[in-house]
């Protein structure tokens, strides 16, 4: 067993970014100030699956979008904000909240504003393509690309370091 | 004729899973709920010259969308379900309404959620990308991504072992 | 000067198809049908400056798009058909309402509902990832992808093979 | 220091063409007109860093579009113009608004009507896939695409020749 694969074993729960890392890091602007989002049905199923084991989802986004609050709703999760506030605070908030230790905590990031949570944090990841400096801060870097799977990849290792072999069919 | 070949002259009906099949396995999120998906114009006239020469085309979702159900009306598609039931369920139904064999019908997939009926048709084919267990479970593995003419390379193959030359001009 | 050239500096009208050429063959589809298509801008460029050199520029689509219209109506595009006849029938019709001879006229496709004008205009060319028979049939195929500048590219190499060296600067 | 930084360090005012640099050069048309872009999160943030850092922001289009003024007034830019005139003309009112010399303008293009601007300001920068009349004429070309973070990239090499570290977290 690997020193990243001890970690992951103690992960309660998993906190994503969104835009850039649920999101291919665009938003799709229309006339009226409509605003769409890219989300990944591969995440969405990796999240349920993970839920079903026991591990907590949060999205924690510093932008607003009304779309990301409906993903959130569809996919059955409450924790999630979208303020633009320093991102430790809200970690601090849900740390407390789910009487957890920062060890029990996973982060996925991908730019310079999630540095102060993925350095507090248990266990960092980010997806490729992210500034230096966060790739730096990441135990874990997913292979797949932000909005394409990267979250689904992420919580999969997780599951396999827990030795949950999920087969839904 | 190989093996693979000779199973697909048999096929009768061609059953597609649609999120990371008929499209790349994202959807788009507005403000108020609204969801679009991305289809591919590609696999539209692929089911279309499909049908022309007797095979039969479903769609099997276990994710409810408007647009796809719209999708499906645009091309004459009637069997179409988009319930979250177990998917083995409605492929017996399907069976059943053809008086077909397994043997009979083929399936597209790309998740865990489709192996039920991967190992039930008589002819898996799954998009590239899919986790290992669904490529392990496929006999036909697409070159083309989801949404980006997977199901039409699909269809093509199985005209062609079939004998099939299609010239539409 | 090969012989390519000297047919494209015969050319007076050029005709696009407009799914897979003008866009990457895939549509938007929304909860009430609302259907977005992706143009791209080079593209339009490319055309604004043809026009500029006297060629003529006509839309032909199988598939009914208000989309479609809407970008032609933009582009300031008089000819754009866009219904499932045969598009050898509307290929004749624009030859014959501009008086030009089948060397005179250039079309862009990329499916097999666009051979039969293939075979028959002056300069057909396709977009890469056409299907083969396409391909075989393209005196020209763009490097660049359709709805990522094919036109342009096809566009462009019309006016040089004209000896037209545009720079709107 | 190269020639490149020494030049870099005197930018005052970064002007960002849209179309192709802020976005990947296509915009998505709906059944109404309604007519979508997609922008880059990370290109906001660059700007809101580069801001921050006492370097003025503009976009400067020839191609007016309701989403990207939008864009512009969410990331607090209020210098932007979207109409079909000479660029040339913005980009001295700009230079005359600020009181700013050529060598302390920046700006970034992707099309042969941005030519014109990029001969006359300080540092002309350009996107990939921009036609070889407009990468001859940049001085900086980003490896990152239009709408993907290019003028993120630009911003944060500007930022570096300053000597500016902006660490957000």
């Amino acid at each position: 067993m690997t020193d990243l694969d001890s970690r992951m074993k103690e992960i309660k729960l998993v906190i994503f970014d969104v835009d850039g890392v649920l999101t291919d890091n665009t938003v799709f602007i229309g006339p009226d100030g409509a605003e769409f989002k890219r989300f990944s049905i591969a995440d969405g199923l990796g999240m349920h699956i993970a839920r079903k084991h026991g591990i907590q989802i949060a999205f924690l986004s510093g932008r607003p979008s009304p779309a990301t609050a409906i993903r959130a709703r569809e996919l059955g999760i409450a924790d999630i904000v979208q303020e633009p506030v320093d991102k430790l605070t809200y970690y601090n908030r849900l740390k407390a909240k789910y009487e957890l230790a920062d060890d029990q905590i996973a982060f996925m990031g991908n730019d310079l504003v999630d540095l102060g949570v993925m350095h507090k944090c248990g266990l960092a990841a980010a997806v490729p393509d992210s500034p230096p400096e966060v790739l730096e801060s990441a135990a874990y870097v997913s292979k797949k690309h932000g909005g394409f799977g990267a979250a689904r990849e992420f919580l999969d290792v997780i599951l396999e370091a827990k030795g949950i072999n999920e087969k839904l069919a």
